[in-house]
């Protein structure tokens, strides 16, 4: 495996470069590839076998481009198409799930655990599992959060409809005395200050993409695949700068908007692809 | 054209039940078919291309099924894709942006009209193009109003928070002294008590889906494709019973589930399928 290769990141969308910002916060030195499934885009109202064929698809785009490792930033396509999308791969695929949950755990010091998803993510109880195989006495308590989405997308994080959704969203979980709150979605830390006030400040929030970034750095490092920097001038990373680049399925115009208001700056190499419907994808 | 066969109507997903609704109370003697794209919901916020095809995929395999006349339902595939399925298609194809429009302008007493829609749907002002062929002097506001599709299927229709939603969508509208306004996404009428709160009781609310009932029902007698009945028996129609077939693309539980929500009633004879990647479809 060429060392220097670059790390394959897809979402269901936009909401993975929030896992893209945390893997570039922690890993200045690595090269990303992102996909963002535009066209197909919310899978967290879709079905296990749709969620699995889209997301093989997306995978087999990423490693056809050449990638050291897969991160699955999208929670609902970790919750429901790892096993699939790592016998489709050659390369190491890490989640977000498996990540988030062990940061809840370490950082829940024995209290309950909330966590906020899609509907198919909270449907497969991904997390649940994911918890109880490290905690089993703990506590979960699950919750899907849909308009938490649109919230992000149309830039309505810092409004009171904001405050108002999560205090709906949010009033279980508040009542039932958890010392974490996982944010199951990838769109959900755009919104992260509003659930952060809804919940009080003794509830720690869990983005799983920081956690996801944590174990990308752990598993380079195990395996040497840290990239190889070999000139300083080479270390001036920008996010969205023009050594990552970015595909979209659909509507590039929008998803640089989006990206803007996520990330406060659009990526410089952005192309809209197919990643369906193409022999070589096909033969999984 | 055998005057006996169902008329097919297809949507991006769910909304377009309550276009089914309108013309099944319109048209108490007609069959239905109709395919909900639930596997690639929601089209709104996805570019020309790819609307095109989406629609494409869906009108061919309603066409194959045997329909007399095929509705679009879904405004966002109405105002991108018309021209695209009538070229693909054989039978008479109807969508719902040209009877809004109309209905809009003749309600509307020369005063203003208000549009709210998807944001694929706004940007491609079809609502302003429609109504400024009828009446080119009248003054159209348009509004993407996004997060009103997650309110309808998260069954939030008459709470607080579509209550402030609303007030922040309709606010400019609502200033500009409008006549009427047209509900331009297939979601909205279950939003209607609370959008006609906000607007107040001198604006009337255009519903696409009963506009285009009317059209349907004009277009039928004008080609003599009512269909007979023989038996008073076959006259006692419900909604959603097993003489109308429902097929979506993905996740039949979910559908089955908001289709309740906002019918009243699941459907009776509901079927997964596939639309797309078929030889037979390719050929457009």
């Amino acid at each position: 495996m060429n060392q220097d290769l670059p790390i394959g990141i897809f979402d269901s969308g936009v909401g993975g470069l929030t896992v893209y910002r945390a893997l570039h916060e922690r890993l200045p030195d690595e090269r990303f590839i992102y996909l963002g499934d535009t066209a197909r885009v919310p899978y967290g109202t879709k079905s296990l076998a749709t969620v699995e064929r889209y997301a093989i698809e997306n995978s087999l785009f990423l490693e056809a481009r050449g990638i050291k490792l897969l991160v699955v930033a999208c929670n609902t396509a970790s919750a429901l198409a790892l096993p699939a999308i790592r016998k489709a791969m050659s390369v190491d695929v890490i989640g977000v799930i498996e990540p988030g949950a062990r940061a809840a755990v370490e950082e829940a010091g024995g209290k309950s655990i909330g966590v906020i998803a899609t509907e198919a993510t909270v449907q497969s109880h991904a997390y649940r599992n994911a918890i109880a195989s490290r905690a089993p006495s703990v506590k979960v308590i699950e919750r899907a959060c849909p308009l938490f989405v649109s919230l992000a997308e149309e830039g309505w994080a810092e409004t009171d409809v904001a405050r108002f959704v999560a205090a709906e969203y949010l009033e279980e979980i508040k009542g039932s005395d958890v010392g974490t709150l996982v944010l199951g979605c990838t769109h959900y830390p755009i919104l992260s200050r509003v659930i952060q006030q809804t919940m009080g400040n003794d509830v720690l929030l869990i983005d799983s993409g920081e956690a996801t970034a944590h174990d990308v750095w752990m598993l380079l490092n195990e395996k040497s695949l840290t990239r190889r920097v070999l000139e300083d001038s080479e270390r001036e990373r920008h996010l969205c700068d023009d050594l990552d680049h970015f595909y979209v399925t659909d509507a590039a115009e929008r998803f640089s908007r989006v990206a803007e208001r996520f990330l406060g700056s659009a990526p410089s190499v952005l192309e809209a692809v197919e990643v369906w419907g193409h022999d070589e994808l096909r033969t999984y």
